[in-house]
């Protein structure tokens, strides 16, 4: 199995998609392709939440604001997963959430046939390579070898003092969900708390206010959202991604 | 083979698709991720026109406002069907749009890891579980239970009287043609209407028209459609989901 | 393997999935879905920068503004593979950017279901059909009879004098950049151009400028393409589909 995500849109993951498909005979699942553009700490906080849902798989992450210069090309193995990925931390928080150690590989991409799609021409055949070897043979795919380490990308952590917990909007959803880094545990026990000055329910899911009004919840990522029920989180609270948040209990 | 439909966007639709497979090694289609949000009516609308044109398939849909209350999650076997989906009424079109006896069977979701995305921790796994075990052996699926009925959901019927037909706008596709729930026989004969009191031409399709003008048509969902060649129906004609359309032949 | 390829949107294409399904077990492949309305021209552009990458494949196309007139329906094969379209010359700049001779057949749409959805009716079950009975087969396909020849569509050639290129933007892709019609070997050379009389700088990829800045590169598609560095191409440089472009070296 080859995962893909990228920022790409369309058409062209489909041009990877045939590249790879040229050269094993893969299932290919789409993760996303419309993924905020460039923006690598979203795409790895996406593929965090994402990966670890996976059975043994080879992924294929292209989002990646340096094509073309000398960034590195990487692989980098987790147990019985490979991430296939621009050298530029995307894939670290996933690969932090699998078990296993982690090994960095690196992608000789000296002849590649363009310097703007490395998608196509660099990324989709070292996958497709990968995934025909087997994930337990990297060292043996011509054009990939074993590196010394690869970029991290830490996605900022919220901090925790007594009633008070201060962090930051991570990512905005496709329903307008803002998803902050403050750990769900912090509103656990809390019937409301304070965002940013102003009161606001804490509850377990959506429904529990009427359409059109706002709430805290924990959701699926397990940390404290900021929402509306039937509506925009991020419009109602007023935050995009990276906005700074204080929430008071 | 599971079909999957929601209104998540991207990238939640890839979780459910992980959870999945971890299961059980089924096809997996999409019908739309992209649905108009939290309405279950515009899902129920294109689940009915799309399913019956499938062969025997385990449907995952997901368009669910009361995510986290005590709506019941549900299977739905007709035939060699079954959908699984929140207890809602989105299914019920399409179910009965097939051939077959409409069996209800609960969902045990005592223990859904989240409040708020039960697509991955309810359905999903139900889904795959189903697959697996085979339609016609829901029975013997652990957590599923038959179950007395479910939610009805019945999309809106149309009133014909003599050459007077008042109905409504069920949905707007992404052409922007208004998708009515009056039938197209009743235009079948005519070469014009009045739509709300203007006339416009009824035509076989689009290009039988200049390019920007309006016509009446009836589409694959063989309903009278409100649309304009190479443009937005919805907008020529001023209406959207849910307003009242009255059509004098 | 059967790709897809439509202006459709969603959820219309899981109907022609679902009928492709119950007559093949094929692989599906999207290619995209979300392609300019009604745009035949900027189909057939991408089809032509796709199409060469993948392996013997049969092809369905459905961008198609004359939907129910008295446009053909046809297969076009070249080598191994297969287009199934409508005869606007959407697949002609994609069948000559393969290896092989061109030959071309008819399918009979007589008994077309609908006359808005022949991607539904008619060009879904002849892909089907003509995979089921392999490419080399179409001959022994019933309803698909070998035809004189069908629709040409050319994406119009660049004009270069000296020191001066004349063409057009043919696409606008997701990222914003605007795809012209001017060879990269025009700029290979150059360190700026002069683009419709402003000069901007050429460089091998995005990065190469500070993030906002304007450049010319050379991109996967190897034409001259107009962008910005983590931004709109199009956009700066006051540019969309069918503009001129001027680029003196």
């Amino acid at each position: 199995m080859i995962t893909l995500t990228s920022d790409f849109g369309t058409p062209y993951p489909a041009a990877m998609k045939g590249v790879i498909l040229q050269r094993t005979d893969a299932r290919l699942v789409d993760v996303a392709h419309d993924l905020p553009r460039q923006d690598v700490r979203a795409a790895a906080f996406w593929l965090r939440e994402v990966v670890p849902h996976y059975p043994p798989a080879v992924h294929l992450v292209v989002v990646d604001p340096g094509v073309g210069t000398d960034r590195a090309a990487v692989v980098v193995r987790v147990g019985e997963h490979a991430f296939v990925a621009p050298d530029n931390g995307v894939v670290r928080p996933a690969a932090r959430a699998l078990d296993g150690d982690v090994e960095v590989f690196e992608i000789d991409d000296g002849d590649a046939a363009s310097s703007t799609f490395h998608g196509r021409d660099v990324f989709a055949p070292a996958a497709a390579d990968v995934h025909e070897a087997g994930v337990e043979n990297i060292e043996a795919v011509p054009g990939i070898t074993p590196a010394a380490d690869c970029v991290d990308l830490a996605l900022p952590d919220a901090t925790v003092e007594g009633d008070v917990a201060r962090g930051e909007v991570l990512v905005v959803d496709d329903f307008g969900n803002a998803i902050t880094n403050i750990p769900g545990e912090f509103v656990a026990d809390a019937t409301s708390v304070f965002v940013n000055g102003e009161r606001a329910p804490v509850e377990p899911s959506y429904a529990h206010v009427g359409v059109g009004e706002r709430l805290v919840t924990v959701a699926s990522h397990e940390n404290v959202e900021l929402a509306v029920n039937q509506g925009r989180g991020a419009d109602a609270f007023g935050v995009q991604p990276g906005d700074s948040v204080e929430v008071t209990r």
